[in-house]
């Protein structure tokens, strides 16, 4: 076999086994028994065990010697799989099993830990799990020698080639930047809590998402205690929302940013489909297409339309104006998941700041707690209880997660720069979005953003896409229009 | 490490893989948006490619070969672990790799192309499938040339042990002793459809299963177009039923039959999870238990007393005694799935005539319709008006399934065979059954059929249960019986 058969071979093996592994844990949070969840965590880990082992053989370090002694007789798109499969396959060799395995057990005793410590608001009951996971990450940035600072190599896991000495300015930037635009809100009167009754809701998701041309055919929606996307194959895409009788329309702001996931793994090119570079290029980018769909579209003054006109057709009258209040009330507040999308990066600047200096060596778990409410009073002015709705609301850190947390700002940021582009380019959406149009947002985005699948990393494809390299700037223009 | 150890371990990893791809398969008929067939049928080829090289590495040999030499350390279950393991092993290695993932594509595609061609009545547009089925299937079959008939070396894939040469009387002697019966029904007066709203039909078979012990911790209830169970894991069962505004009370049948198949799995002794002794023994055997709970359960005169309160519940009023008149209903039939309990054995002895024709090559693919419509003349005096009703009616060809069909009648044999021994050692459930008390039945099922797992084959089992070798006589006695 060819050199590049094999490998491509392989990679069409790990992306089946990727969408099996998928489809399990997908499964697990929608439909699985809670019998089902001994047996599915023995399942999950054999698959990842064996994809591990397939993910770096030997061979595959033999393919990719042989290609890049001589890459005459490959296409760009065969290119740009060795280039990747290189990436990928280095940085797996450098982390040696047993510590992947010391990894993953971390951070399932964490999460045991983590979720008590939470209930009971208590901290110091956290304090030794979660200075394991510190140590544990920092011997895993220590695989990756060649990195600025160790927190650099933990953020390539989530989005290559990006560096904290970059992120610094533009988070230090963002924060100031909102801080005035929070200040401003607070002056502003509370819309106050829309009640919509949840049959209303469901009915509304549906027609909505159906819209913005979510089908039978591709698509599945349905229900979890957190909102996520799964994306099982190109044409196998399956978003949940949430239901409340108090909450509001976040069911259906939940199901719109769900979509935008499912929507860029949809639109990569078909090409790709079965190869290392199918998926998302980075967690910021896959954040950057949902928010996208959440900030510039669900919560758009011109959308609000077509979603009161579901919410009608339902039985349930709300204006256009009222509703567009509704999604867009800004109040600074304790808890992240809930944040609205002013307050919501002051949130991640915060942990950004602190898993920083935790990874540095600044900061000690201990002192953590303190940090973070110092932090929240800086930079949110607000007083935190106690540490069960402070430091300890996030699974992350407890999962080990160091790195992941940039990406929930990054994606509005970044969704903010390419909607300003797409309205230069193609021209202001307002009218078509409130004839529920979309065709011309979703075809910008697949030419743009989604075609080009892991072929270009976050800061290249922002670029390519607008022109211009990351910045806040348009962030801050769409905060300024959200307060109206 | 010990070489009992190392295969243990091979072994829980084989379970977990299996039960990821019987998820994947669930999920395929109940919840897989249509777009993901394509993917689909790629993961599930990879996966089985990994179980199938898994399962036939060299290093089993090894354990075996050192287990075998000196078994003395071993206990009972281990021995057992080490018999079947072997048995597994030697099977498996004489099927190479290729064919395997030959097997899984035809398969896969063959099921696509039998939609539509059933659809459209359009045997012809099948043909070409289904002959690259029938060659796949010989060449399978030719992997095992000790087997005295290919068709045999097929058999055994689903129930180790059975001979054709000892189907071939035992069918004949049920072909003949329904006749007679049959010709009786055909005299009585016909109870009619009973009619039934869906709400009604779907809160009645929540209720009867909830009755049986079907509980949300372990189990899932959904709807597929065929019904079907899927046995995740010992505590993850999923059954399913379909329901029809015409479909009268098949909806409760289909449910309580699936839910046998699922308490098999359930009740298999938990020390046997993650072995290779964890599953029911064989399709005849797993069979038998769906029929238990479909014929001697559902169909019993006094468990209508139990369905009929749970239909009143749901507002839909039925006396027990036309309720038991209904789905006692004898009436030669086209259809397989929808057929009698006097007539659904004789349907089977159809397909095995004609499978075992089709393998052993006195029967060409393109004069199957043929030897259908004869079949059904002669055993059922029926006429088929076209093949979407006739040959074209079930999946199992299309997905390369041959040797399967004979499961479903020695199923209804061996659970009248079960269900005779049973009363006489636990007394006449009938007292029982009307009170919706099914315990003792449970009980007894778990220690005599379903604690071995696949400890036991097929007609040791049946004996070490009932006392008597498979028989065909209980079967008859119970059919005589149900008309009344």
């Amino acid at each position: 076999m060819r050199a590049i058969d094999g490998l491509r071979e392989r990679l069409a093996e790990l992306a089946d086994l990727a969408g099996l592994s998928r489809l399990a844990a997908w499964d697990q949070e929608v439909m699985m028994p809670a019998g089902g969840t001994e047996s599915r965590a023995h399942q999950l880990a054999t698959l990842e065990r064996h994809a591990h082992k397939l993910a770096t053989g030997d061979e595959i370090g033999a393919w990719l010697e042989e290609l890049e002694s001589d890459a005459s007789e490959l296409n760009d798109l065969e290119r740009d799989i060795v280039r990747i499969a290189r990436r990928d396959w280095n940085r797996q060799r450098r982390v040696p099993a047993e510590l992947v395995g010391r990894l993953a057990r971390a951070a399932s005793e964490g999460q045991l830990i983590w979720r008590n410590a939470r209930e009971a608001a208590d901290f110091a009951a956290f304090v030794p799990a979660l200075a394991r996971n510190v140590e544990l990450a920092r011997e895993y940035a220590a695989c990756f020698p060649d990195a600025a600072r160790p927190y650099d190599a933990l953020l390539d896991d989530y989005d290559y080639g990006l560096r904290s000495e970059r992120l610094e300015p533009l988070f230090a930037r963002l924060a100031d930047g909102l801080a005035p635009l929070i200040e401003r809100a607070a002056e502003r009167e509370s819309a106050g809590l829309v009640v919509v009754p949840v049959p209303a809701q469901q009915a509304a998701v549906k027609a909505t998402l159906a819209r913005l041309g979510v089908n039978d055919e591709d698509w599945r929606l349905d229900v979890s205690a957190h909102p996520f996307s799964q994306s099982l194959a190109q044409h196998d895409l399956r978003i949940t929302t949430r239901y409340g009788d108090d909450s509001g329309l976040e069911s259906i702001v939940a199901a719109l940013h769900e979509f935008g996931h499912g929507l860029y793994e949809h639109q990569i090119a078909p090409e790709l489909e079965r190869t290392n570079l199918a998926g998302g290029t980075s967690m910021s980018v896959h954040e950057s297409q949902s928010k996208l769909w959440e900030n510039h579209v669900a919560r758009n003054p011109a959308f609000a339309r077509v979603i009161a006109a579901a919410l009608a057709d339902a039985g349930f009258a709300i204006t256009p104006q009222k509703l567009s209040a509704a999604v867009n009330e800004i109040r600074p507040s304790l808890i992240r998941v809930s944040a609205d999308q002013l307050t919501y990066p002051l949130h991640i600047v915060l942990r950004f700041e602190l898993e920083t200096a935790l990874i540095g060596g600044q900061l000690e778990v201990a002192d953590l707690p303190g940090a973070w409410n110092d932090g929240m009073r800086r930079l949110l002015g607000v007083s935190v209880p106690d540490d069960g709705v402070g430091v300890l609301q996030d699974i992350h850190w407890a999962a080990g997660l160091f790195g992941y947390f940039p990406s929930y700002a990054l994606g509005a940021v970044i969704a903010a720069q390419l909607w300003q582009h797409l309205e230069r380019e193609i021209g202001a959406q307002d009218e078509a979005l409130a004839d529920g149009e979309v065709g011309a947002v979703r075809d910008w985005l697949r030419e743009h953003v989604h075609r080009y699948g892991r072929r270009l990393d976050t800061e290249p494809l922002v670029e390519r896409a607008t022109g211009t390299p990351l910045a806040v700037e348009p962030f801050l223009d769409h905060a300024l229009r959200a307060l109206g």
